[in-house]
Parts: C-alpha cells; sequence; structure tokens
C-alpha cells in the first residue's frame, strides 16, 4: 500500500500499541525506507528528524519492538502497529510508554513505571 | 505545560484512544491555540492542515470527543488523549477508528466496521 509522505516532508507518523495490553507506547516517524524495512524485517523502524538518519528502534538499548500487526488510516498518512516491546521499555527515559506524565487540573504528574535506567543503557561514548 | 511546537512547523501529533476500550481512533494535529482550547473546553480541537485552520472535532457531523485524560510524552513533543467519542465513530469515513484497514503479507483488508454513511452526515453544499 501507497502511503502519502508528501503531507509532512517526506514522514508519516507512526503510534506504537503494545499488542496484547493496547497501551500506546511512542509515537515516532518514518521515512518511506523505514516503512518498507518495518514490513520487511518485522522490527520497527524510524526515521530520527534530529539525527537525518533511519533506526532500527532498540539498536543501542536492545529493547527492540516486534511487529505483530500494521494499520493504515483512511487518508494513508498515518500508522499504526501493534508490537512486541523488548525490554519492557519504549522509552529512552526508562519508562515503559514515552507517555508517562498525566496533565490533570493543569498540574502535571508522572504516572508510568520506571523500567530501566537510561544511564546504565545507554553509554555517554558511544 | 509547554509543549515543543517548533519540532513539527508549530504542530504537535495528538493520538486519540478511546477511554475505555484503549482502541486508537485517530491521529491528528494540533496548534498551540488547539491544544489551550482542547484543555480550557474539554472538547478536542485540532488543525486542519489543509483547511488551514482549527476545527472542532464534531462540529459538522456531531461525532465530538469528550477529552477524559490528557499525557504528554518524554520530548514534550505528542500528546495522547483518552477520550469518549461521541456518535460512535471518529473517521470521516465514517468508520469508528481511522485505522480501519490492515496490511497482512502485502494485502490489505477492511477490518473496521462502518457506523455511518458519510454521504448522509456530510452534506455536500456546506
Amino acid at each position: 500500500m501507497k502511503l502519502n509522505f508528501e503531507k509532512n516532508n517526506g514522514l508519516v507518523p507512526a503510534i506504537v500499541q503494545d499488542y496484547m495490553s493496547k497501551e500506546v507506547l511512542m509515537l515516532a516517524f518514518m521515512n518511506e525506507e523505514a516503512w518498507e524495512k518495518t514490513q520487511s524485517t518485522g522490527f520497527a523502524h524510524y526515521y530520527s528528524r534530529s539525527r537525518n538518519k533511519i533506526w532500527k528502534k532498540g539498536e543501542d538499548s536492545g529493547n527492540t519492538q516486534i511487529v505483530k500487526r500494521i494499520f493504515v488510516d483512511c487518508d494513508q498518512d498515518t500508522v499504526l502497529l501493534f508490537v512486541k516491546q523488548n525490554g519492557g521499555a519504549a522509552c529512552h527515559k526508562g519508562y515503559r510508554s514515552c507517555f508517562f506524565r498525566e496533565i490533570k487540573s493543569g498540574e502535571v504528574k508522572i504516572i508510568g513505571n520506571k523500567i530501566f535506567d537510561p544511564e546504565h543503557v545507554y553509554k555517554k561514548d558511544k
């Protein structure tokens, strides 16, 4: 299926959901190559806007994502992945989900569980 | 909480999830005004890139979204809403979720349920 990469400078947002619990783990962007690699390898690949390159999720941390199901939206400009999250955490800050903060009556509360300590996982000299 | 609107031309992606079933219903973009209106009114507001304006979800169809919970991601450049979807359908094509198509071994399959007929809901002369 052809996606519409034109609307957002060659990138489509990819929503990532745990395939069992349905928890939303993260959102990342894919360019056409990342979209194809995700399908051909069965592991989630994204495009890093800050590093300007494709990355395989978990290549540093080991927290890769095995793609279980792939959905495309009505406008063909957003994708949704159901994944099995290896290592138990998707967020580079060590939380299971990147959405570990809730806004409630204007206050920010941490509601997520920390799975790992980022300082032990991402080596600084890398 | 201040969001980072710089990374994506003044817009942040907003993932919309049913607050009970956890089904992902849609993804839309918010500018700063839509983000503030969503919080102050309790109804989801987005920014339309094609029409270049803010819209209240459901203003034409009646399928508004009552915001139950709001989450912000680690980089403060994506939000996640838990909503009660009025009218039972979030997608302008009449499906409950915009993600009504699945890709399986290269084939596209419709897996969603059609709740309404768009031709009866969106008047052409509007």
